[in-house]
């Protein structure tokens, strides 16, 4: 029972996202469970073997076809006040002919979770190949209006108030893991309703990006890196990477600290309407590159976030995206030394009309606690 | 950095797989991160917009295909052991060219989960549309080896400790949503990762089989579904139901009740290597039926489990799948009476020579608890 907007917020989606499937030469969107089918309908229903799908024409009203069974679970949705057909099916029946009747060989838009198990049934019964719908729906999702950032907000607060209790549980002699479940926990406290994703790099750990949580205890002159967040009600994600230390850093470690904190401040100042994702990349990548470190930076700068931690537009070189107020993204340069340390400082901003509104503001520098 | 077997159990299901894939006349085997990813490898990784994928080509060897940035978190599975190279990719290369370097125009089978992200541009390159390899991993993930068995019976063990803990957490004046986070705590402490699903269903919420958990408080004469479940490592998952009451049952419960309960046994009682899944579904289904009530028992009998919570073999009507020894799958009657309130219980079991072993083994009768 996930918390939503108004419905009207959902119907004004519907409606654009129905004007952009015949923009893009679509008959029918068909978007299966998952963020785009929350953005769209307000429910967060989750399910994998039994079709649930929503269905949008470019001709005709819109349906949501649905198990039987799972009607109980849209019940909390906007669907019930939308202009459009719930269409159930019990097993024995064909959902994919549900979901398609009265649509001769169209050409179909899929949402880009839609699985395989779903997908090839559907495509099998059409002679045009489905298209990724992503193009229609990234037009929609990319751009927040005012309640996704309130949301958005919301969440940089509550992932800031973690981070500022990060001496509570960080300390040398405590395994990563240990430290791991005391922030799940504070993550919860703070008003997320799951902890999406918890990083504790500490040491050598640090300089692998996707690296968890592991037994390892942490050392007095280890540097950690901590990446979490995780979904506020309704559903939009934090995203907030800030990096510790217990003793003075050593001079090397200082001064590669030093230049990724300008990198990070480098690509924030550039990030505004009119720049390119890429040119937001390449401010940070610039500063980091320029001082001998490029080959550190192992990763892209950043990527869109909303009810998806990772989400269009992502901030990497090749990306001519023009940015757009209202897009929401994160700006996370690091620089990692493989069997030693890493480092990364990640903040999420959203495009204001003639700069960015950073939504997580914990101090950037490398943060002493106490061993 | 999950737990997985032996690097050994894993090389023999590759090269099983690899005979299937020839045997159904595939040239590829294409299997995106998921729970057939974490069967053929041991890694339990999880990427999304970045194409990690096992492919197995019926000639020559197979390959891991991931982004470079992914590599360290299949550092812990077995894919270093095994017979397959790793090709890595970065940003701006073709990952879907890497997967399917050297076939030519190959027919893939595609597990089940792939996203369309993914399965789209895979397509795209060749004539032939890619089919599901459900019916190859099927016959691999469906027949449970004996460390496969060994960490169902672990899984079960562990969620009937947290049934028989329920009195610590179930009573009047508690809301759903109460109940369910001390469950959720009980489910890791008795031993699982995660607590992958947990449904309280009071009173009228117990009719709706995918409740989840709301803000009402339980009644004295309340009757409550407990459907709760998780992963124990390596990833194979628990699944049982009980329902409990506080007050003597009114007597039109307790027939309803008995009727089920009646059920659930028949079902267990005809499981055996040789008879249908949907044989299995009827024999629960004819007792509930016989005696008046086929139209509250609304959904199939049960679902196979293993590193997926639902999967291969479904116990329902139409499925004429003979089952065999090593199989594992929920015995889960309900009944269900809209707006008053439902009962189901649940018990998993596994398929031995002869019959089946039950691996849940708390009382199957209305659980009385304290007020």
């Amino acid at each position: 029972m996930a918390a939503r907007f108004e419905s009207d917020v959902y119907a004004r989606r519907l409606e654009r996202a129905a004007d952009l499937t015949v923009h893009a030469g679509f008959d029918a969107l068909v978007v299966g469970t998952g963020p785009d089918f929350r953005y769209l309908t307000g429910s967060d229903a989750d399910t994998f073997e039994r079709l649930t799908a929503l269905v949008i024409p470019a001709r005709g009203r819109a349906r949501v076809v649905t198990a039987r069974l799972e009607l109980a679970s849209l019940r909390d949705s906007a669907i019930g006040d939308l202009d459009l057909d719930v269409v159930d099916w019990v097993d024995g029946q064909d959902p994919y002919a549900l979901a398609l009747a009265g649509l001769a060989d169209p050409r179909l838009a899929v949402s880009d979770t839609l699985p395989a198990l779903h997908l090839i049934p559907l495509s099998e019964r059409f002679s045009h190949a489905p298209e990724l719908a992503t193009g229609v729906l990234r037009e929609l999702r990319m751009i927040k209006d005012d309640a996704e950032i309130e949301a958005l907000r919301r969440a940089g607060a509550a992932i800031d108030r973690v981070h500022a209790r990060m001496g509570e549980f960080l300390r040398p002699g405590r395994t990563e893991g240990q430290v791991a479940a005391d922030i799940d926990a504070a993550i919860l406290a703070e008003g997320h309703t799951v902890a999406e994703f918890i990083i504790v790099g500490s040491g050598p750990n640090g300089a692998d990006p996707h690296h968890e949580h592991s037994d390892r205890v942490i050392g007095v002159d280890d540097i950690v890196v901590i990446d979490i967040g995780g979904p506020v009600e309704p559903g939009y994600n934090s995203d907030s990477t800030r990096t510790y230390c217990f003793a003075p850093p050593r001079p090397d470690i200082a001064a590669a600290y030093d230049v990724l904190e300008r990198a990070q401040a480098a690509a924030v100042a550039v990030a505004r309407p009119g720049v390119t994702a890429e040119a937001v990349d390449a401010a940070a990548r610039s500063v980091i590159t320029e001082a001998g470190y490029g080959d550190r930076f192992i990763h892209r700068t950043g990527h869109g976030i909303g009810l998806s931690v990772h989400e269009e537009p992502y901030i990497v070189a090749g990306n001519d995206e023009i940015l757009r107020e209202g897009m929401a993204f994160s700006i996370e340069p690091g620089v990692y030394f493989g069997g030693d340390w890493g480092a990364r400082i990640e903040d999420i901003v959203v495009l204001t009309a003639d700069g960015c509104e950073p939504l997580n503001n914990r101090p950037h520098s490398l943060v002493r606690l106490a061993p």
